[in-house]
């Protein structure tokens, strides 16, 4: 059954291909379809299109139908090519006339618009818990090593003083920048494009700021023609958030590797948290990381992906779109997998604490004395090369001392203003007035 | 003459390579080194590391190399590696002991992060200028040619009416979305690295949050080694913003070029903003279009080549990230002249006014005659079917006329509410802030 | 079951997450995998480490699995990591101490490298043949249709007389130049990397120019840290190869869709290729084409993520080289869809035979009427002035007559010359030695 | 001046932001537009379109230009857009009506396709005498270092023993298998597009067969639409193939870089190779290895942007391939210059001699240990248990002996077959072919 069926039918082989995955897909967003579908006819019944009976009984079965999707049982039917037919189909079964009648006055391009939207912001929801799980796991490690120094490198030789406090604590600074970019792409998401149709409005004098209330939206994307266009910038500012996400994780990743390395020895991992080899019988890697690495860089190559689909593409829908749906859905979990496994992981970090004692860390110390000259009241540059001059000729002794007070130093780390800049973060995404609509809508009637 | 060098010399080649265009690129953001430096001496000499005469001096010839760079007769000599080693050595030939002073508390690494930070502050401030310009003449040409139709287009088919209101008024939107996402990497970009030294801070007690005041920071890259690792992330996150802006401008180039196609002819621009060919006497080609559109495209390829580049790295600085620094400045003046060149387009173009009456547009209405049925009571899907039986007897008369009402659609623009978007979003970059902080510095002794 | 489990056992969370979909995805290489199993205990008999009863008990067990992945019914069980695993596993169940035996000399990292090798060249042999068949399909076209003319465009002005037989051909000579490039792929893909083990070889004296000839490989990848290099640069160089041909396709279906366009009007697809829209009444959509594009870009996008992935990190195996695996599979059956695709799209392309007489083309041949003055003894530019002069003035008036002899030119198709070029390129691969060995190993006891 | 100026003027700034950098870049290709243009006129002259007087006097001022060019002295003069304008405005202005005769039978498409693969065909023999070069060293290193034995890493964990011999020796073989795509990518750099012209052929009776001669091409792209879509296809093979070779010396730079940090200290370059700090006295960093891998990851980057200017535009000529000009080749120059400072620096580094003495790295035999036990009849899977247990129980006792004997391995590296591979590739180029056509055309009157 195809909504635009006129008695002719499409070749087998053709549908298959032009279909693809989009019926195991569709299932990803079908709870969301069927909310915009409430919001929709209850728009429609506003502006006279159903009598309040029709509205009632339509909103009874489309509580059905989320009940079903819900208990896992909803499926899209051979034959049917998406969740908006398919809804379609089953209320013009069951009801009648008033199921022939909800595709008024939109489009499946807007309705896939609009799915796409609710589902992102609910999965950006989840994201930034898990984000903020992260996080805080992240500061106390960082509070609680506070005290245990590393090497810091600079081009991986070894450089000045660091701190698995600093180390820490970076992770969790580099979150909150990245939670600062995903609230602009959440802006974007959180505008409601229903009401834009094929791209061009429609006749029906469909009231689109009373969707974006009963919905929950901040704004909408007001012009029909842009509406359409935001598919691609949409999905592309939220991959490029996620991306963000992804590259502290994937930087942090490889941190990890490096120093699980024997040559380094400065973290482990538990023994269950590490594989074997075939035929090496003394190893422990770290696939973990290496996998949630990998992970990450497959879903920063994604806006790269979305720019090679879309671009040089005239403004107007194109099927081209349909097949970044499957990856812009996946993302949300390949991502959360690794927030949560790298979750995991730092907090069953174990970190050997006495790193520094070998003496290949040596001239980490020689800003140290460069600067103790400095407060001294030598000059910087001559200080730098009086140092210089001593460890060439070999008769650097290093003090080995910490003194760093400013902010953000190993002595200072600052982890409260940035744990107060994450809370200023979250409450600006301001999710329970989403939540709260979205409630409201499935309580009426 | 290297700040390190300590009686070896570089081997002369490998000098030449790994210096590349620095000594040229560093002049575009020479004028900020020395803004950072006039804060950096200024806090130094709080907490004691100048007299206030030295500070004085200190002061005054950083403004002679101010005047030198604004007259465009500064120089990075042969043998100074870049920016930062001219003018400290200028500063120590002028100055003796204060010049050789004030590298105290500082490094090289969070001296050109904060160079570049404040060059792009500056740069998306123009920048927001020009997208403003461009929105101005879109909006005004929305408004002028509300009433001029055109086919709308879903597959590259004929779709359903829409008209130049829309059409102009969709790019304007396009760009309060893109300025929403840079808002927020102006964000990441207004926050003050400046004190992170090598990555690892340092044991002079340097005063962050004054140096944050003097140069107007919103805040600070708090945690030493995520300030070091937080180039990355706001390079990239600034260019993702800067390819979302040429996005939409390369996808009105690609409208603009079909439509200008013989076999659209919707719109044309003047003779003089066309070029021809060298066999064809006949040719009025776009290639302003086409040059937006592959400038655009190129812009949108560094987010990538920024992945390329710094991917798999772990943390703490390499001179990797030295060769971003020519294309993340060169993109600013890249993006600009695309932005100038498509307000100069947008504003001569000349629009076809009688499109709608070639008859291959005649099924724009279909959906016009469903609605019609639709209001009068059929339900949706009888009246898609009835209408589609119409077409395919060859019986459908389409009735040529527009009642679009609803928000976003051909009779009603909704270009009001875009403007007090755009204003708002200006509003929130709070650029005098900035402005009027660096005027304070320049103005202080 | 783990290989280098001992006695401990991998937290389940890590496990599912480092595992992911390789119980699956490895069932595509499961075949391969035995294959090479086969020759390795071929090998390692011949330097004593099996006796002629085992090696013989070997091939038979190794051939009920070969059989058992024909069937379909082969499964990697729950709990054991990968193919390699339960071949071993179960051999070692069947047979005992020989089964055992048979991972000596051997890595996980070579056989993985191993399997997939022999998967691509299998692959790449029946892509090979998709593409000849696609590409026989457009020379017959180009003949069939060599007489309809088009216009041809550039900077999508009208430019100059075309023909349907120039574009058919086009591609078809477009693929010629994809093989030439595919083959050098195939000819790092047809290296034997099996003995490189880990990457750093064995102390097992190994035989590896045997195997190399019981696989039917060109030549070895022979040092070993390079054989494991190779990966990359293998999976990267097919990618590219495959991503080649995907442009060929991705660029053919833009044409497809512009010419199917009302504004073009040159083509068409029998109602059954395509699709409706679910608002209007009237659409016919190329959804077959838009889907080929955008199946296509995808997989240009794939060499980036590669990179992506793989960039900067150091020589010796990784697990992130895990996550290339499913897509460097699954991308030849992707570009095998799009290449059926498009072979019945030209198949049943239909061809409007009128379309230049549609007045916008006049201006087609103007180049024509300079050339006439050129052969007739003007000079190029003067004769192209005075033609610019008349067209300016209203006077041009074309002769329409195509007179193009020159090779490649409409007159002169050069099909011939194509198709013995494509002859020239399927011999060079050299399938049927591959296959020879393949069939011999399998016939072997 | 226009070629196609008709009195009118193009608007100032269009033009100049049309042209962009042409005028520099075109000098690039100068010497080959010449060398096109003599072929060229050579058969125009063949067909009758000049008198032997004519293409005399026409060969004798194209060699003036050439001598011109050859001395850094010719220029493109404001106002004229490019090479090939300039060299008809020069012939035209010294030799009147020949001159402007010389643009028939062609277009400025086919010119500057032409010029840029003379360009590449010469560059590419530069840059395979580059990689020979480079190549050499290492095989020299290798065989020098065969017994400097250096732990093996997989998962960035110790692993196996490998050796100095081994890690050079890899990566010389990573560079035949880059001559092996680069080669692919030369035969379609080798083939001739001219007589194409805007990409439809001509009505003048060019002989291409004759230019695809005078050339040397070993082939032509015959189809005058393939011959314009090819531009794309034949620089995004080149830079694919250069990219690989990229991927090559980024890699050996990823490892240099670690093995240069004092947690490895396996080599170190000679003081004057290395750069400091401007505030760690003691800093000797890897800057010229991190500088050829950015330069490297740039130049895998461009494919990529090729691919993003050129996805979904149809068939025909784009200014937007314009952009390409520059980078494309630009990236001969870049990818050079890394070729030669990777040579420089493998010829002086230093090796470490003693680094499996270091107790970190006693479990690298352990495979040995079982492989010795597998010599000795036990099986494999049983051999590694037991080594497991005594590495668990800490009996495990390494017996430090490397005997490792096949293809590949640290005892039989097999230079001298990837010696003689190489030897192939570069005789399968066939340069003298090319560079005696050229040297004939030179000569000819």
């Amino acid at each position: 059954m195809k909504l635009w069926g006129k008695g002719r039918s499409l070749d087998e082989k053709v549908e298959q291909f032009t279909i693809g995955k989009d019926r195991e897909v569709d299932l990803k967003i079908a709870w969301f379809d069927v909310l915009g579908t409430m919001a929709h006819v209850q728009m429609l019944a506003s502006i006279g299109l159903f009598t309040s009976a029709e509205l009632g009984s339509l909103m009874k079965e489309l509580k059905n139908v989320l009940l079903s999707i819900e208990k896992g049982t909803y499926r899209i039917e051979e034959g049917v090519e998406d969740i908006h037919s398919q809804v379609e189909k089953d209320l013009s079964e069951r009801l009648g006339e008033a199921g022939e009648k909800i595709h008024a006055g939109r489009s499946r391009n807007d309705q896939v618009l609009l799915d796409i939207r609710l589902f992102m912001r609910q999965e950006i929801m989840y994201l930034v818990n898990r984000v903020k799980s992260l996080f805080d796991v992240l500061i106390k490690q960082s509070e609680q090593h506070k005290s245990s120094y590393m090497p810091g490198y600079s081009h991986l030789q070894v450089a000045m003083p660091s701190s698995f406090g600093l180390w820490f604590g970076a992770y969790a600074e580099s979150l909150t920048d990245d939670l600062t970019l995903l609230q602009s792409a959440y802006h974007l998401v959180n505008r409601n494009p229903l009401g834009s149709a094929a791209g061009y409005g429609t006749s029906i004098p469909v009231n689109r700021k009373m969707t974006s209330r009963l919905l929950g939206f901040e704004d909408l994307n007001y012009n029909s023609v842009y509406a359409q266009m935001s598919r691609i910038k949409v999905e592309k500012a939220v991959s490029n958030a996620l991306a963000s996400i992804a590259a502290t994780l994937a930087r942090f990743s490889t941190d990890a590797c490096l120093f699980m390395s024997q040559n380094f020895d400065f973290i482990r991992l538990p023994d269950e948290f590490t594989t074997g080899s075939s035929i090496m019988p003394h190893k422990k890697n770290p696939d973990l990381f290496e996998t949630i690495r990998a992970s990450c860089n497959k879903i920063q190559g994604f806006p790269n992906e979305i720019t090679l689909i879309s671009g040089n593409l005239p403004s107007g829908y194109f099927r081209d779109y349909q097949l970044l749906k499957e990856r812009s859905i996946g993302i949300f979990e390949e991502l959360s997998s690794s927030l949560e496994m790298t979750l995991r992981a730092v907090e069953n970090m174990i970190i050997n604490p006495n790193i520094l004692d070998d003496g290949k860390y040596r001239y980490l110390f020689s800003v140290e004395e460069v600067n103790e000259r400095v407060m001294a009241g030598e000059s910087f540059r001559d200080a730098y090369r009086k140092v210089a001059d001593l460890i060439e000729s070999g008769d650097f002794k290093p003090h080995i001392e910490i003194n760093h007070i400013h902010e953000g130093s190993i002595g200072n780390l600052c982890n409260k203003e940035i744990q107060e800049r994450m809370e200023r973060l979250i409450t600006g995404f301001n999710f329970p007035a989403a939540s709260a609509a979205i409630e409201r809508l499935l309580s009426s009637q």
